[in-house]
């Protein structure tokens, strides 16, 4: 740890011992990592007899429900003024609400993070993009801070552990990674319950619309790709909610060194999401020549209907960007 | 460790050291733990300057080629006597061969394995039924007989690990397990690159049948089952080998407590996976009430064709056997 770190940590502990009313913001359709990070707090905090509410627009997903323990103060709008917000898991300030602007809702900002296009917006920034999830960071805060880790602090931490790693399979996954996961399963964290709920609920009609990215599944040169519509959706009783997931299915393909699965997003928008399984291929790049964004690893971006006229065709573009000499896709 | 595991370890290396000829069994169709743990002793003696060989009737499987980093003494037949044999991951020496006893192949065997059903069938056995993988066993072995891991024997012991715990999904994780994965994380070995290599290296005929199967998925009370017929293989260029890893795919029903999927064996035979998501039902049981056998949450066994009448009235038949009273699925 060095000198600013243990400046923030210990400003970090003044504004924890000296207030006792907390907002906890993180991003909208919130992943494991965000709903691990926001609910690793709440209940340190409550743990240390303050009182924390989370604003959230959305509920929280169906996979990370097992996460709830008791009931908790949730505001769906932030109609006061709180003394100290804490903001996880969010780049930019602008991902938590596009209503009101989080820094005129508290007195004091404080920002947890590991992108590394975080723009260090609050007060209080503490932005590690070394670590694998922003409840990797919070692991090493609250042991730095010398509080007590609780089993359901520990296995939100796993959580979004878990997630953001898939499982310790993605490159983010370091021997840090391994050794607070081990030290929190050491806790009595159950990391097989927290896998089966997470990997192991799927819905009926997300697997349904898995067979049918599967069926459809083609290989253009070294791009797998696949598309799910409209009325399959209609066809399956699915949502939105039900596609999360079947990219990285599509992914385990051999011959692709990238996937890309198109599925409908709204009447006139098609999204298009992507994930590179080369080092050499960032998809994050290529995103953003659509106008949209993401990793390298994984991103994904929308289009109108009327801007591709088969997917087929969209593919070979894409084909041609992926190898045209103005766009080199290397990964510094 | 106690007395006797210390005994058992001064002995090995006392075989290890005296003796220059070895060699290595594993069970028949290896999995990631067989293969990963038959290299790693193969590569360490090799560092020692002895001359070990691997007697494996199949080859290699296709996703375990990347831990082949050089050219190996691999034999399909074991026509001589060798000093020293060693059996990895196998509960039973008749799982090594079905044409030679493989004690009357050596002077002195060594039985390391992790099945709790082991047999201690070695002059010297090695059997920690709490170990995740023998890969895991290996790493306590090498590290208190203070030979070094070389990146090599990292990256297969690793490989043993991923594998037998679903990359750290399965209840067999435990805080050791990750405590071992992140030293050899430290140590080098690329967790996201051996991650790759086991689950996106599906071939295009394997997601046809993952396909294939997801779209024919019911649900019979709290039974999720599927089905694979010959035909569906011819139809895609599939292998056996192409429906490994599908039943770990149904599995993640969120209504299912038990998965079954029916495949084609043979002419006359068909096999029959499951998979337990639930503790107090054991499939293992389940499983040998047909003549097959494994463990609490993964078994199958065969079953002649004639004595299905259809798939629906044979998955009644398991649903009435698990709420039987005469057969409790209760696990101990």
């Amino acid at each position: 740890m060095n000198k600013t770190q243990s400046k923030l940590l210990t400003s970090l502990k003044a504004i924890i011992e000296n207030n006792q009313d907390f907002i906890l913001f993180t991003h909208s359709n919130p992943d494991g990592d965000a709903i691990g990070s926001i609910l690793a707090f709440y209940y340190l905090l409550e743990e240390l007899n303050k009182t924390p509410t989370i604003y959230m627009n959305n509920s929280i997903p169906y996979f990370y429900e097992f996460l709830v323990k008791k009931e908790l103060r949730i505001v769906k709008d932030v109609n006061r003024k709180y003394k100290v917000g804490i903001v996880f898991d969010s780049g930019d300030k602008n991902r938590i609400s596009e209503t009101f602007d989080i820094k005129e809702k508290v007195e004091i900002l404080v920002n947890i993070d590991h992108h590394p296009t975080n723009n260090n917006f609050g007060d209080i920034n503490i932005v590690d993009p070394k670590a694998a999830s922003v409840t990797e960071i919070l692991y090493e805060i609250i042991r730095k801070l010398k509080y007590e880790i609780s089993l359901n602090v520990a296995e939100c931490i796993l959580t979004g552990l878990i997630t953001d790693t898939g499982s310790f399979r993605f490159s983010n996954t370091s021997y840090k990674s391994l050794k607070i996961a081990s030290d929190l399963v050491k806790k009595g964290a159950n990391i097989s319950k927290i896998s089966k709920e997470i990997y192991e609920k799927r819905r009926m009609s997300s697997l349904k619309l898995m067979g049918i990215s599967l069926s459809r599944l083609q290989l253009y040169k070294n791009i797998g790709w696949s598309f799910i519509e409209e009325e399959d959706l209609k066809n399956n009783n699915a949502s939105y909610e039900d596609i999360e997931g079947i990219i990285d299915l599509l992914r385990t393909l051999r011959e692709a060194d990238i996937v890309v699965l198109f599925y409908p997003y709204n009447k006139e928008r098609i999204k298009v999401s992507l994930r590179s399984k080369k080092d050499k291929i960032d998809v994050g790049k290529l995103a953003l020549k659509f106008g949209g964004g993401g990793h390298k690893e994984a991103a994904g971006f929308q289009i109108n209907r009327n801007e591709i006229n088969s997917y087929q065709d969209f593919i070979k573009k894409i084909d041609e960007y992926i190898n045209s000499d103005e766009w080199v896709f290397t990964y510094k």
